[in-house]
């Protein structure tokens, strides 16, 4: 048995694997990783995957990127961890400073997953009205097919039938906004009317139930988990406008669109302006550490942070994770920032975004709902093929590429590393993956 | 303005500081970090601090270990991360069949956070019932005063009301246990015969309601967020036939418990066995890495493994986060596993732990319940000041000890590598901490 094949069975044994039917794996292939350069990931034969959907998200900069590699070395050498209840250390407070320059938001709490952080804001919304003499408002909405996270109080929030469903008699409920998911819109009906169209439901909505609504939670743009959903931004504007004049905070969950994957720093920003002028709490994950650790982190406002400042312990907000502002992930996500402030990073990838653009339009293949926010691009794949998701995702990989479809939506969130040939390689191995498995 | 001072103004400026009222911080002092050396961390002037609390007993074998430091170094130039679903690592599956070999659970399931940990435990125990074809059973119990994270399906089972009483709304009901914490032992009732009389009511809840119930989730041995509430192993082991009996899942929180700090590698052993013949799930996070990185786990049986197991999606555990396996954080996780395996650790910790349990019990104080479980050390201070745990962590601060008292209680829960000289700092600065704080 090669030392690849060993791998693999040690792992069906002894790993659970995350969001999989471990009995799959009898037919499609798990594959073992040894090492990463760039948007390549390798197996221990040598076998190069194009990472084009940043190892679930995740990476922006690419695997084995040197400045944040570095980055974690030094610190592992000046502090590794402290508690950060009564305690604290540079790089947690010059990356909360940072944060709160780039979207506005001045107070930052910190987790490790993000589920975690969807939790924080819900409860720190939550907590917020009671602490201001409102206590009526204690429900949440979000849009249909939003995915926020999978403990308990995340779920209660995500309208994935396949990671809720199951779990109903365990979840608090609450109602869903109609989606202003582009796809849906009448035919004829322009992205930004079906957009307008959903924020006067959203507005229905509201008007009737304010008085027992906290937050409505949202991902600005684009929906991940329902299959690179986008929308027109004029639809953030308008629960902006909307939450304002009803007292329903506006929660921006940008742990998937956060850092640059939708063209801006923050999807919200194509809103108009900052963070701040459309969210009152933004959470941010996955890319923040530029895909090398787990950390996720809530910014909200002064006027919420100054509800919870008071002389009674009580009306503080008490939630903790034991690694709160771990320094090392605080330090990994410094230097992904700075990757941001050292170069155009946003320009470039629009000159990537662009290629992608222009060859995929050129696919001859039955897609529809070709769509691009930034750097993610996507489209359905018109086939009968009932299992076309997972035998895509197996024809992909025989082609050297990790592309992981979403029922027939096939999408591509590489990393902004990608050099030209990495983009005629995306491309084409998505083309024949795509074509073998229709 | 000098360095820390700055730090710490800014930190308070941009941080919003976990399980802390921050108004608090008027009164009481913010202490910035520069770097750790073995128990101890500095702030930026060189002054030290003695880490009894092991920074929220995430430590083990002190800060700036340097076989932990130099394998996640390694780890950095090999693979820093990729995703888990449809792909594996050298470290995540040698982690994996590490603690399969020390627990006796075979399948392991990751998060980041411990609070992750206990919502995947319980999703996973619910599930199971459903797949087996027993889904009346969606209930959880826990014990009195039992801590198990602040996300909020934790919360429904965690019973520390300055935690959960706040956001009652929003948490599922679940029932709590009489707790087996042995200060609440009637006068001349024994340790043993109190968690006896305790498990006799679980007993009787159980019977009544194991219809119903899925899982009886549990801190074993010292309920740490109860004030370090100690209890006699007896009880898990009622626990457990009780359980077995009445086909109710037991799941041992050993987030804060495991790798050593009891005196037994985890706690579930001391009731006889390893944790598979204890609890059918564990939940570990906390020390697994050394207090260096978040990464958490769940364990469990290869009964509830093959009830997922199954050419139906749905009944797969769909769960997920994005670092699920994060091969840094599991990385140091072998480093620290690697210590216990290259040293006798918990004998030298057991000469330690005499050391400190005599020169307590030389106090000239007036404490009470005087209680000791391997590494960690506790007692009462009996004293009419009510803001007795704020003034004695500042005091001891003042003498170079981070020490953090929960209400009366007091206690050590320092990393496994005091020297001589750090025993006799940290029993000295406690004892002028106490007396001065009274």
């Amino acid at each position: 048995m090669s030392e690849s094949q060993d791998l693999l069975q040690r792992s069906l044994h002894s790993v659970w694997h995350p969001c999989t039917q471990m009995k799959h794996h009898e037919r499609y292939p798990l594959v073992p990783i040894t090492r990463g350069e760039g948007a390549w990931l390798f197996d221990s034969e040598g076998k190069g995957y194009l990472d084009a959907v940043s190892s679930w998200w995740v990476n922006l900069f690419g695997h084995n990127q040197p400045d944040i590699k570095n980055a974690i070395k030094a610190q592992l050498d000046q502090l590794e961890h402290v508690m950060l209840a009564g305690f604290t250390h540079e790089p947690v407070v010059a990356l909360s400073e940072k944060l709160s320059v780039l979207t506005g938001l001045g107070h930052a709490f910190y987790g490790s997953d993000g589920a975690s952080a969807t939790e924080i804001a819900l409860k720190m919304s939550f907590h917020y009205w009671r602490n201001i003499g409102q206590p009526q408002k204690t429900r949440f909405i979000s849009l249909q097919n939003s995915y926020h996270g999978e403990t308990l109080g995340a779920l209660s929030v995500t309208d994935v039938a396949i990671f809720k469903d199951m779990y109903a008699p365990l979840i608090l409920q609450s109602a869903q906004m109609p989606s202003p998911d582009s796809r849906l819109a009448e035919t004829g009906e322009s992205e930004e009317a079906y957009a307008l169209r959903c924020a006067a439901a959203l507005e229905t909505y509201i008007a009737q139930h304010h008085a027992e609504l906290a937050a409505f939670i949202i991902e600005p743009l684009v929906q991940g988990a329902a299959g690179m959903a986008m929308y027109h931004p004029v639809y953030l504007q308008r629960a902006r406008e909307i939450c304002s004049h009803y007292q329903v905070h506006l929660i921006a969950d940008e742990i998937a669109v956060g850092f640059g994957r939708t063209g801006t720093l923050f999807a919200c920003e194509q809103a108009g302006g900052r963070v701040s002028d459309i969210a009152d709490f933004i959470c941010l994950s996955k890319g923040i550490t530029g895909g090398y650790l787990p950390l996720s982190v809530v910014l909200t406002t002064d006027e919420v942070y100054q509800a919870f400042y008071h002389d009674q312990t009580v009306k503080g907000f008490l939630h903790s994770h034991s690694y709160t502002g771990n320094p090392l992930a605080c330090s990994a996500a410094l230097a992904t920032l700075n990757l941001f402030e050292a170069s155009d990073v946003l320009g470039h990838n629009q000159q990537i975004a662009q290629q992608l653009w222009s060859t995929v339009q050129a696919y001859d293949l039955p897609l529809k709902y070709l769509r691009q926010r930034g750097m993610i691009t996507a489209f359905e794949v018109e086939t009968v093929n009932p299992q076309f998701a997972r035998d895509c995702y197996a024809a992909a990989l025989k082609h050297g590429l990790l592309l992981r479809p979403i029922a027939n939506a096939v999408y591509w969130m590489p990393p902004y590393c990608l050099n030209e040939a990495d983009i005629a390689h995306l491309t084409k191995a998505t083309y024949m993956a795509v074509a073998e498995s229709m």
